[in-house]
């Protein structure tokens, strides 16, 4: 197997024409690439979690903005703008709950504006390249930064902690190492023994199982002591002692530290709240979203039925016809996040004062707002 | 799809050798009746959830007694005792935690020993059948009085009301009826519309998805407005106000009230009592074993790692050799529930008063001394 590290989620192919994007949907079972340069292919592969996670969502907008203007055929700049922002709006469509797609589109948006009036066409191209090429390299280093903050938190608890995770935050959800899982690859950079001195518990994540086919991929490759436990153990698992503290992830925060994530980490929360675990959410500042007041303003993404009932099955798990409950994320109260580990430091109640002391603002937005 | 309330869980066979059960491992695909007599098909049948549901358990152990008894050829009376004992411990072994299996086995074994001095084995083998027959009439009678008394808590909370529940503790865990959704048929019968006044909630109970594939089939057969739901999404459907109540069953209650059902109902009922949703459990009391003082003795059944990496998947869901969380019940703290509804009535904190208040009394073991 595979170190996950060596992976690349997502990146410009060497003919800097197509994405090159890790199948995600195929995991464990195959790892294979794709390349990409039609908007409707981008935008199926980001619908479909071919490519999933929010800060990997944010790097595939970079580039699929790049990718989808070197395409516009035009001198004419206002023809330009105009192409530009209607693909930045259909792209922006295909997932409506994580904020750093359209903070990567804004941010690629921008900077076409902005340099437009002094660039001829070609030139601005290659402007839009370096950026997203940027924006990869960034959210590399942020994730470094998350994890060298929580693993800060691992060291207080001292070796062989047990850290319980929900859905994938990991290296495969970013251009490199992951947000709640960073921290465990940062120890083991500081040399901690993958095998005695972390226990990591994955919830398989229903419906589409990112925990059970990604999450607990990863760790393995690592080395880790890893557990898989369908989303309904985690109280079982908490309970039992063997979990002391909780990362996860998150797809948009609000001014006042409610956020939302993939859907059960509210209910990790309550529960974690309930047994006294501590619980923290990883979030890159890009994924901090000022303008919200709190996660009640958060749209949430509701999918199909049939990927509760059948995707993944032999046959289908449920009687036809039947309704089906499938929102894609929920949103976990402030009140039970312990902090929110961003690249910047560890945020905690008032978190609105917590963020503006880090400088996180609020941004004009050109796409996504509600 | 036919009512549910007219597939026979478990019964006796008409040549009185063999008992019928309905395999709940086809569901909701394939409604299919197998009948068996070998101790071993029997042992098999309950381990591996073909008959499963701690009332349904209980009968179908009642049955097992009678069918394996019945199959023992001497007339020597230390013989056949010491033959009964043998085969009651090993279908005793089959599932460890419902104590309706053991309670059955040794309601069996107690009117064999109190029979077998005044009567020849052939008289006692017809009596031991008659015993059998009614432990499944009593059964039947248990779940309408269960579903009375939650039926006037729906009556309460007013027609329209939502109602979560977990696994399944319907018809199909019982001779008829159930007891968690016993309340519902019941409402059916006092002419409740089931497209309007009634809106059930399933959370699909992996990793057997009993919920999914049995709850939701039952419900929605009887016509009712019904919802299958991930586990993880339980949170989010009470934060929507969508649930006015929770219905459990359970596999064993311990005389303060704590009590061990499927696994992931502690997290449902931690998160209920965040959101103040009253949250009732559904016990038979022969589900109440006054022996034990609390939750903690009850022993939990650990099953095989790939009921929840590869059974019901078209391919492997986890990466190979990673280590599984599989327990199959987990305890609630008795300060989670607001009350146990049995056939005597509902018994409220302090429950061990409660329960004694209803004459529930600890019993003589044969079988499951711990």
């Amino acid at each position: 197997m595979e170190n996950a590290l060596n992976l690349d989620t997502v990146k410009l192919a060497e003919n800097k024409k197509e994405i090159v994007i890790l199948d995600q949907t195929l995991l464990p079972n195959e790892c294979k690439y794709l390349s990409i340069s039609k908007a409707g292919d981008i935008w199926e592969a980001i619908y479909s979690l071919r490519v999933r996670g929010a800060p990997a969502i944010g790097v595939t907008g970079a580039y699929a903005y790049y990718v989808l203007a070197d395409q516009i055929e035009t001198e004419d700049k206002d023809k330009f703008v105009k192409e530009c922002t209607e693909m930045m709006e259909y792209i922006n469509s295909s997932r409506p709950t994580a904020v750093n797609l359209s903070w990567a589109l804004n941010r690629m948006h921008d900077v076409m504006l902005t340099e437009k009036d002094h660039m001829n066409i070609p030139d601005l191209k290659v402007r839009l390249m370096k950026e997203a090429d940027a924006i990869r390299e960034e959210d590399i280093q942020i994730s470094r930064n998350i994890g060298t903050y929580g693993f800060e938190l691992l060291e207080k608890l001292g070796k062989g902690v047990g850290i319980m995770t929900h859905c994938n935050a990991g290296t495969l959800a970013t251009a490199k190492y992951g947000t709640a899982l960073a921290p465990m690859y940062i120890a083991l950079e500081h040399g901690w023994d993958p095998k005695k001195d972390l226990h990591v518990y994955c919830d398989e994540t229903r419906p589409l199982l990112q925990g059970a086919r990604l999450s607990a991929y990863e760790m393995q490759a690592a080395g880790i002591d890893t557990y898989v436990q369908c989303d309904n153990m985690a109280s079982y698992t908490m309970k039992g002692g063997k979990v002391g503290i909780i990362f996860v992830g998150c797809d948009r925060v609000a001014a006042n530290g409610d956020f939302a994530n993939k859907i059960g980490t509210s209910g990790v929360a309550i529960i974690a709240k309930h047994y006294g675990v501590p619980f923290y959410v990883c979030a890159p500042s890009s994924t901090i979203d000022m303008t919200l007041e709190s996660g009640d303003e958060i749209h949430i993404e509701q999918r199909k039925a049939e990927e509760v009932t059948e995707m993944w099955y032999k046959e289908r798990m449920a009687p036809e016809g039947v309704g089906v409950v499938n929102p894609a994320f929920d949103v976990t109260d402030h009140s039970l996040v312990t902090g929110i580990i961003t690249e910047k430091g560890i945020a905690y109640e008032p978190f609105k004062e917590s963020f503006e002391k880090m400088g996180i603002k609020p941004v004009e937005k050109y796409v996504d707002k509600k």
